[in-house]
Order: structure tokens, then sequence, then C-alpha cells
């Protein structure tokens, strides 16, 4: 396997942006990654296109990478579509990766593109619940929310049962990703917000309130992978040290949730421990889920989450910043950009590219996606670490 | 890169099947897979889950691949989402080689599954019109035929002028289908006809009559793709010799059609030339497609695709018999599941295991699947070299 270099990244705002394509969209996260990576069209040997509900919200269920790449005169090359609901382009990348690693491509295009709003709020949130089994779980015509904030919710209640973490906790969660949010200027929303405001914005489900949770949004983001005969720029190397994918656990082994499966093979991948990553971005669909992963992902010993937020060491300035880029809460969740969209704000604090919400000698890097739902646990995880050589 | 092998193939029967769920036909599928495989689900390291149009039929629009699989207990590995339309399990294919090419993995299973009946055929009709460029070409709600049906049949009016060929040859192809398919217990259809039945069956859009299109079709099939360790049974190993996915062609080249550059690609990779396949299944989607692609593939010169099918050379018992399972005509289209039922149709032909419908000798076989349609051309074409060693 030969070592593989993230060249490239680029995305647009994530946002409600209701008047502009998925080809719109797609063309400004291309156009920045390949410019990113100071690679012209030339250069891309294959592409692997990420998303999720495009099929039910437009109709276009096939070859959407081939007809949105297309008008950017990306046509004679192989296409792939790839799905794993709210992981799909961290999916997509891991499979980049793979043809890159194993010798078959110096240079492949990923591309995460997501539209999620549409006139009929119920008919974005009826898609989402095309990530369970649907047979098991029959579609809510007239759903009011997502499906995922009740499985979240009903995870959050366990989770303050085993941790003793407060809904306080959980607001302080969102305070500090909208504070991150509003440093960056990709994010969907940010705010400097206090405890109070998150706690007194509408129910969602309990625990959960609307702050806590993440926003319908469209967006897309592009990432360019390559062999090391394809990285320009010597200072600014990025080399992908882990990328994992896995989808559900070992039944036999009881507690243990994908996530934690997938960041102990990353961890092992490159060779190193939680304690040596100096920034994250993580799967914060809704607030706790970000506490309970610092415990799944190795960062806290079981029931020490909530201490990490308590004690401000993933928020900037603290020993582990946490979604930095606002996480899914603020920069924004157009569910199959959102993978990609996290190794967009990696790349940039590895190259101290992130402004004022840069993390001072940042040079290992770490990204946690998750997509679907399947009895219990998600149905894929990609978690990948990357380097600044 | 590595050797890399096809171990084992299973399918389903193609038919309608309505009562069946896509569980139970991935199921059956898997298994037959596995076992003809002569390995465990132990082995199994990742999954590559190809179909096309389930979220717009049965809405699980989201990991399809995940919800299918847990079930037979292959839960705690890396699973993807394919879709490349048509084409769908053959670029799950080529991704599961990529990845035993490549070292990452020793033992992949693929599967291509896909529930095309409906209550409402409208609903299946106008599903297949999300493999088009849907802004471009909005979908028809009261759809009563496949969309690709007119684009097919304008592709025949073409042919019949370039080369001369006559509707009793596109007629004959449909007459040479349903034999091979009469001699294939999992085709969905197959009689011992003359032209004249299928000249005089309705006509979908002229020149096709129904009896030259292929039908709607239920149906799974599965392959494992593993590296020379895991293959069991020395006589029996089938390599993979060349697997290549395009998307689209490059306009550079004029009347270059997708499968001619796929196919020129997969010839080089094999080191071998059109005259060294013994048995291919193409894709015949519609009767006359079949005669085009005999020159698109380099099977004959431009212009002589007619004489083919008039001298019978590419009918069992001729010089190279195409679509000994019947094709995508006889043997049914679920279209997801396509691309690797032809494989299953090679597999068995280079082993010498297809009973009445064996080419004696065959040794070399090629498979050619198409998805999606952009622009006069497939969105996708996936072409595949297999060798018995």
């Amino acid at each position: 396997m030969r070592d593989v270099y993230l060249a490239g990244a680029g995305m647009t705002r994530f946002a409600k942006q209701p008047d502009r394509t998925l080809k719109e969209l797609t063309e400004e996260a291309v156009l920045g990654a390949v410019e990113d990576a100071e690679l012209s069209f030339a250069h891309l040997e294959v592409a692997f296109f990420g998303n999720a509900v495009a099929g039910s919200l437009t109709g276009q269920e096939m070859v959407l990478g081939q007809v949105s790449l297309r008008p950017l005169g990306i046509d004679c090359i192989p296409i792939f579509n790839i799905e794993n609901a709210c992981a799909s382009s961290s999916s997509a990348f891991h499979l980049a990766w793979q043809g890159v690693a194993g010798g078959l491509y110096d240079a492949a295009l990923v591309v995460g593109a997501e539209k999620m709003t549409h006139p009929d709020r119920a008919r974005t949130f009826g898609a989402l619940a095309g990530a369970v089994d649907v047979e098991s779980f029959p579609l809510d015509g007239g759903a009011e929310r997502s499906p995922f904030m009740d499985l979240y919710a009903e995870k959050a209640r366990h989770y303050m049962e085993t941790s003793g973490a407060t809904i306080r906790d959980f607001a302080a969660v969102a305070v500090k990703n909208q504070y991150h949010g509003s440093l960056n200027p990709k994010a969907q929303y940010g705010a400097e917000l206090d405890i109070e405001t998150v706690l007194r914005s509408p129910e969602v489900v309990w625990p959960l309130t609307l702050l806590m949770c993440s926003p319908i949004s469209d967006g897309a983001a592009a990432a360019v992978v390559v062999s090391r005969r394809l990285v320009r720029g010597r200072r600014q190397a990025i080399r992908v040290a882990a990328s994992v994918v896995r989808s559900g656990v070992d039944p036999r082994k009881g507690s243990e949730t994908s996530a934690t499966v997938a960041a102990e093979a990353a961890y092992a991948a490159a060779g190193i421990g939680p304690q040596d990553i100096h920034c994250l971005e993580l799967h914060d669909a809704a607030a706790p889920a970000e506490l309970a992963l610092y415990e799944e992902l190795g960062l806290a010993a079981p029931g020490e989450g909530p201490a990490l937020i308590r004690d401000g060491v993933t928020r900037l300035g603290g020993k582990l910043p946490v979604n930095t880029s606002g996480g899914l809460i603020a920069r924004g969740h157009p569910i199959g950009a959102t993978g990609l969209a996290q190794l967009v704000e990696i790349v940039q604090q590895l190259r101290g590219e992130a402004g004022p919400r840069q993390v001072p000698g940042a040079r290992v890097g770490m990204a946690h996606n998750a997509g679907g739902w399947l009895q219990g646990d998600n149905a894929a995880v990609a978690v990948h670490i990357v380097v600044r050589e």
C-alpha cells in the first residue's frame, strides 16, 4: 500500500440555499479543491461522488455524480456514486484512498453534495427516515422532525444515566460549537450564546432543544486525494495516516460501538493514540452525541465525557479542540457532504490556515463521521486520521 | 497490483417476484456465492452492495446494503452502497477488485440486488427515469414504458441507417437470446420463437417490439472476489484479467462510445483482443443494442454487426456465443443485479458448468454492462474480462 495524501480540499458555505442546484454547489466545491491541490482537471483519474437523499428529494435517484460533474467537463473518467447515509462522503473518501493506496490511481476526486431544503419540510424529514430499516420502521409521511432526533434523544437519556451528564452539559456543547461556528465563514450558524439561551430554545424531543440539533442544510465539499508524486508544495503535504470505515459492530463484543471499533482500528493504522490528536471533528448530529463520542473515541474514560466540556478541554484554547468548524450543529449538516467538510476543516487546521479558529501547532487531525441507524448503532462509521508531514 | 480471482458466484432466478423482499433475494444470492467460493462468512472483509431503484420504489434510500446483509449476520465489516444505474453491481465488483488488487483485502463480497415490480407499473417506469439528468428531462409521472426504450429505439433507427440492419435482424437477436434463455434455469424467460413471432409482438416504440425489450425483473446476484491465497480448488481458479469502468467519453474523440473506450482499455489490461474471447455477456437492454455493441466492442467492423447474427456467429454453436444466459432480454434485467448476473454466467461457462448452454472449451469470458444515459451515451460502462487459469 502506498502513502496517500490529501492534496486539496474545498467547500461551499453550508446554509439553506434553496435557489442553488446540486450542480452549482458541486462546481464551487470541486473548483476549490482542485485549485487548492494546485492541480488541474486533467490530473483527475477517477471520481467518487457521495450523496444520500437526492433521489428522495429531486428524483435524481441514479448517476448523480455523472450528472453533476459533466457540466464541469469531468466526463471521461470512471465515476462512482457512493452512499452510506450521513457518512456518504467519508465513505467515498475512503474508496478514493483505497484506489490511490493500492496503486490504481495517482489522483482521485471526491465529492460530497447534498440539497436538503424542500418547499415541504416534511419531505426532508421523511427522506431522512430512509436511513433506517424501512421494513421495520415504516416511513412517516407526516414527519415533523428528523427521525434521528428521536434516536439521539433516546441515546442522550441513556447517556445521562450512565455518565451523570446533565442537560446543561449538552447545552454547553452547543454553546461551544456555536462559538466555533461564529469564527468560520463557511458555517451555516454561529453565535456567542449562553447556556440559558440554548435551554430556552424550543424543545425538539426531551432532552434535545432546537439549538442542540444539527440543522437542515444545503452544501457541497470536495477533496483531491493523490499519491506522493502529485503533492505540490512540500510544506503542505497532508498524509492520510488512517482511513477506516466500519458498518455495525461485532455482536460478540458487548458494549462496543462502531465508533470505538473504527477509532481503535484507525489509531492502530496510524500508530498513534487519542492523546496525540491536536484537532478533531466529530459527528455531533445532536449535542449529547459529542459527549458520548469523547468516550467512544477514547478521549475520555467511561463516564468522563462531561468533564471535557465542563473543563473547556474541547473548546478553542483547550487541550483538544473539538469541532472547531462549528460541527454539524453550527457549520451545518448537508448529510452527504458532511464527512468531507470535516476533512476540509482538518486540512485548514493542519496548514495553519484556519484564521481566528486556528489550533496553534496542529499537526495531527482526526475526523469521525457516522451514517444511518440499525439496531442500536450507526450503520456506517468512518474515521480518518491525517497528519502534516 | 495483485492478481484477483472471482472465487464464487451465485444468483436467484430472475423473474417477477413481488412476494419476495430484497433481504430474501440477497440472502439466496449471497449464500450461493459464498458456498460456491468454498469460503465462509468469516472470510469476508468488506462488502460492496449495488442497487439502483430501491429508494424510489421502497423508500429504502440509504444503507440498503447494511439493512439487507444484517439478517445474514454480515454486520461488522465495512459495507459500501454503490450506484451506477444499470451498471451498479459491475461498478461494485470493480471496487471490490480494486480493494483486493491493491492489497487491502483478501476477500470481498459483492452483491447486486433489485426489486423492480411495483403494484403500480408507472412507478417502476418512473423510477427508471431517474437514470438520466432529471433537470433536463423531468420525470414523467404517468410513464407507460421505460424512458430507456425511447432512447434505445432512437439509437436503433440510427443504427439501421449506418449499418443496413433490418428490423428482422433485431428480431433475430431476440430469437437467439430467448433460445439461450430457454436453456438457463435462472432465466426469467426463454422459448424457441421464430422471427415472425417477435415482429408480431406488441410495438413498444418503433422499431422495438415487446419481445425485443428487456423485462421488468426482481432478483439478486453475488460474487466473492479474493486474492490468490483464498482460491480453493486449483482447477477452478478464475482470474479477473481486466476490470474497467468508464463514465462518458472524451468529447475530443468523435464517434467513440464509452463501450469502445472501456473495451479497448480492458483488452489492453488483459493483453488480449476481441478474437480471443470465447463467451460474452453484453448489455442487450433492447435487441438492436446487441448488434451495435458487436461493433463497439470490436467483434465486428463498423457496419458489420448484422452479419454476426445473420451468420449465427453469436448463437450457441457459433464461433463467439453472445448472451448464453439469455441476456437482459430473456434472463431478465433487475437493473442493479444485472452486471453480476453476467459474471455468474461467465463463471459457469469457464468452469464447464453451463449444462445445455455450455460453450465448449470456454476459457476466456467477457462481460459488458452499461448504466444511465447522458447526452447521447451511457453514463457508466463496465467491462470485465475473466480467464480460467
